[in-house]
């Protein structure tokens, strides 16, 4: 049996070896732990308890069936070694999680149910396995602008993410279709921003295009998200914000027109996608409110990274504007491009003074403005990467190929709406973020790896778990296991790993294809956008060269 | 402090009086409980964990924080008693859940969250509270068949029911539109009924109408079925599944053409609504799958009740079927009046031979064939009910009039999407099941009230919730409260109360209307039906003199 459930590990650990027999679980199950352990303890407790009708509480060490051990490091090694006897987890307090969700995985995978199926033997195979994982960021971006998700759908995806032991959530909070995120000094950005009266149907990029007639919207209020936070540490999981600017924010700007500009022609919430030509202007009045906006964030966020965005925002409306251009001169800088360093400089230094450090998309390299501690994600290929970690700056790599998984799972007609073709999970499961970099010191500055659910066409949650899973699982492989099997080896593994995500209810991509009940996309397949992925990189690598946006990719 | 927490209790208790003073919470909480009071120490250790942080631990009762006795009753009665010492909960085991949900509505709101924020300071209020249901039946049904709901979905439909105090769950899990459960006999169910090519745009009734041109679909493993069982059973409500027959049955006759009445003209799976003339028809080999179909969801599903359905059932295919005519003769009955009598019976008996009782919509007392133990939900306005209880039976009421929540909240053009115009909160609230009937030895047949979730235009898990909160707050206080304060009292209590709904995300409708984002219901607006609910209830007085619907009322 024991080699039997090894061999269904998602992601794959360094090292497992099957030994004779099995732990049976007994309706009361001792757990001793050490301080370091608390929280590991308190988790298993947590999710153990309402799963499998087994009553945990603490006991002695020897008469314990399951002993937690914290070596008080701060990596996220563990090792687990389960005898007929006792289950024992040791390593660093973040380990332990992740130990736990080992375990999880060791245990049937009705584990996963929130009340015990009759007749389950609650049995841990005899085994010993060491782990660690291969980088320290494991992330998974949600876009909760474009299409918004109630909280409780972003508390399942922290379990989701946990159980394929990912370590960062990054949440897009604010777009131009929407802002999230309740900023009490400016509540029009929650009473206007949170919401839109029409989405543009597919891909639309402009007005004209039809729209589907049904207001869209809502938010998080700030205790919603420190409920989130709290949810995702007890998890192992870091959730770090993004607030887009300058671009990418026309729903601010049409909560408070004056931080535009325009501030006399009024926008609305954006219905349709694309890249804007709206941007907030970078005079003091509005540094002051971002200010503000960014102070209460981080009463929110204790993450030590925050995520400024700095994508897609082409600078003709600050060359444009004559105060932006009178205050661009008044600062003794020659033109936009450098209002637009001065700006990431601003936010990087405000961040680090108070203890955090500026995030952004690979754009704001071009720019330069960052302090060095600020990182770098990597989106419009590796490129952007390469060149901040050659400039010594910390990557993230979040490449549109393999990592957008908006893109369909397939070619084929049978797939639900998606934003084009495709990122299959073979090509997720063979990303190799090293396997194009020039040298190993720049590739040492790659902090890990992260898949972005952009959410223009996943429009709701059946959707969105569709769209994630079994890429997700892919991914957690390239993020955390050193080595790899090869394909048929993972899709074995994985055939198995799939009957947690069953317990779990999760709505995945089968491997043979879609169930005919997934192949719609929340009703809008007549509006399949037609991007080609492979069109659309070489679209990119061009873009790569420059901080802003090809003119002609606007839109309206 | 204490006298205020008492003035938002939802529903509202029997009695309940503030005492000076308030317990707080230790981070370590100690549990004393008898025997009979494992399950509700189990459900408050599991709830309360994850939300305070709290530790719950076995304690000896003298230190024990919460103490919970069991007087080994059989009713659902409670007392609570909180004093700056510890907080007593007495009862029967299934009151002592009750206690634990009106111990949560005494603590802050945030307890509803998934994970503790910081500084809230976990108090109770000292105080006693007697209480006890008025009705043995409070209950909610959830069409799964119209638009299938993730068992996510309906487990979190069970905790906003638990927090009401409802005691039962009716899922009904087949229709014309979708067959959602798994039956190992006969695979095609879910294979081929689970799921349609298409749904009519708002309540079409026939297939010339628009469509959405999307696949809709999904079914429930008897694994998650289970699991739904016993979450529901460790919060004091037990889940009776509907089956329904003989109407209603063209997902079930899609899959299995010779169980219908036209085997050599197959159907679909319905896309669109109303009243089908297909029936299953009523021939031994259709009889003996039935009892197959039954026998597995009677290991599913423990329920005392199994609901067979019965409403809406035109008897044209049976009398214009050579082969039914055939049998009708056989069995030496007069026509298909007397065979649909003889279809009930058989169902009846062979629920009471395995220890059941037979549920059926209030269509089925024009027949007959009842045994005694058997119930009739009234759901053609009450009638039918006051008929079923003069002749013996027990009584369920489930009026469309104030019980159907899928009638708008409200009558302004702002509302979303729904069936028709209007169940005001009010509405609900004014219920009194006792104030039409006849005699009071009647109304003691009346087992309780239920609220309705029809779906066929409730389209998604928000619109879900938006349909039914804060009705089911309403229907709660119908259902628990034997004396109830007027509508301006309740409302008063009610925005109180909502903070736990917000705390748990959920999306009700605010009592000063739809948020923007509310008004469109899953994106069909353009498509709401015309139903005015007077001229419904008009109708429905007629229907109710007969066991079929009227020939004009017949979909396609």
């Amino acid at each position: 049996m024991s080699s039997d459930v090894l061999a269904t590990l998602v992601p794959q650990p360094v090292s497992a070896s099957a030994r004779p027999g099995s732990l049976a679980l007994p309706a009361q199950v001792g757990i001793w732990r050490d301080d370091g352990a608390a929280a590991a303890a308190d988790l298993l407790t947590i999710e153990l308890s309402r799963a499998t009708g087994l009553r945990f509480a603490p006991a002695a060490r020897e008469a314990a069936q399951i002993v937690l051990h914290s070596d008080g490091d701060s990596g996220e090694h563990y090792r687990i070694e389960i005898d007929e006897r006792r289950a024992s987890i040791s390593g660093s307090p973040a380990g332990l999680i992740h130990g736990v969700y080992t375990l999880r995985q060791l245990l049937p995978a009705a584990n996963w149910r929130a009340a015990p199926l009759p007749g389950v033997a609650w049995n841990l195979p005899a085994c010993l396995i060491e782990d660690r994982p291969r980088f320290g960021w494991r992330g998974c971006m949600l876009d909760t602008a474009r299409h918004f998700s109630p909280k409780q759908t972003i508390l399942r995806f922290v379990d989701l993410l946990a159980m394929h032991h990912f370590n960062r959530l990054h949440l897009h909070l604010t777009d131009d279709q929407g802002w999230r995120v309740e900023i009490k000094a400016f509540p029009k950005l929650t009473e206007v921003g949170s919401h839109r009266a029409n989405t543009g149907l597919g891909f639309a990029v402009s007005a004209t295009e039809p729209h589907d007639g049904t207001p869209h919207g809502g938010y998080y209020t700030q205790d919603d998200l420190r409920e989130i936070v709290a949810y995702a540490a007890a998890r192992g999981i870091i959730v770090m914000p993004e607030i887009e600017l300058p671009g990418h924010a026309r729903a601010l700007i049409a909560a408070y027109p004056e931080f535009g500009c325009l501030p006399d022609e009024p926008v609305d919430v954006g219905t349709y996608f694309g890249i804007s030509r709206d941007l907030v202007n970078p005079l003091p009045h509005t540094i002051a409110a971002l200010e503000t906006i960014f102070e209460e964030l981080l009463t929110i966020f204790p993450s030590p990274w925050i995520h400024v965005g700095g994508d897609e925002a082409p600078l003709e409306r600050w060359r444009d504007s004559p105060a932006i251009r009178a205050h661009i001169a008044s600062l003794g800088l020659p033109d936009a491009e450098a209002m637009r360093t001065w700006f990431t400089a601003h936010f990087a230094e405000f961040l680090n003074a108070r203890g955090r450090r500026l995030v952004g998309w690979d754009e704001i390299i071009h720019y330069g403005g960052l302090t060095p501690s600020s990182v770098i994600m990597s989106w419009r290929g590796e490129k952007g990467g390469m060149k901040a970690a050659q400039e010594g700056y910390d990557v993230l790599m979040a490449p549109v190929f393999p990592t957008y998984f908006d893109y369909a799972q397939d070619e084929g007609a049978d797939e639900p709406l998606s934003i084009g073709q495709s990122v299959l999970l073979e090509d997720v499961y063979a990303y190799e973020p090293s396997a194009r970099w020039p040298d190993k010191a720049s590739f040492d500055k790659v902090l890990g790896v992260q898949c972005q659910l952009w959410r223009e066409v996943i429009l709701d949650e059946a959707h969105l778990e569709y769209m994630a899973f079994p890429r997700v699982c892919a991914l957690a492989e390239v993020a955390w296991s050193e080595t790899r099997d090869d394909f048929a080896a993972f899709r074995q593994r994985l055939a198995h790993h799939l009957a947690r995500l069953d317990a779990y209810g999760v709505n995945y991509r089968p491997l043979a294809g879609p169930r005919p009940w997934q192949q719609g996309g929340a009703g809008r397949k007549a509006y399949q956008p037609r991007f080609n992925l492979k069109e659309a990189l070489a679209n990119l690598d061009q873009w790569a060269e420059s901080g802003e946006p090809p003119a002609e990719h606007l839109a309206d």
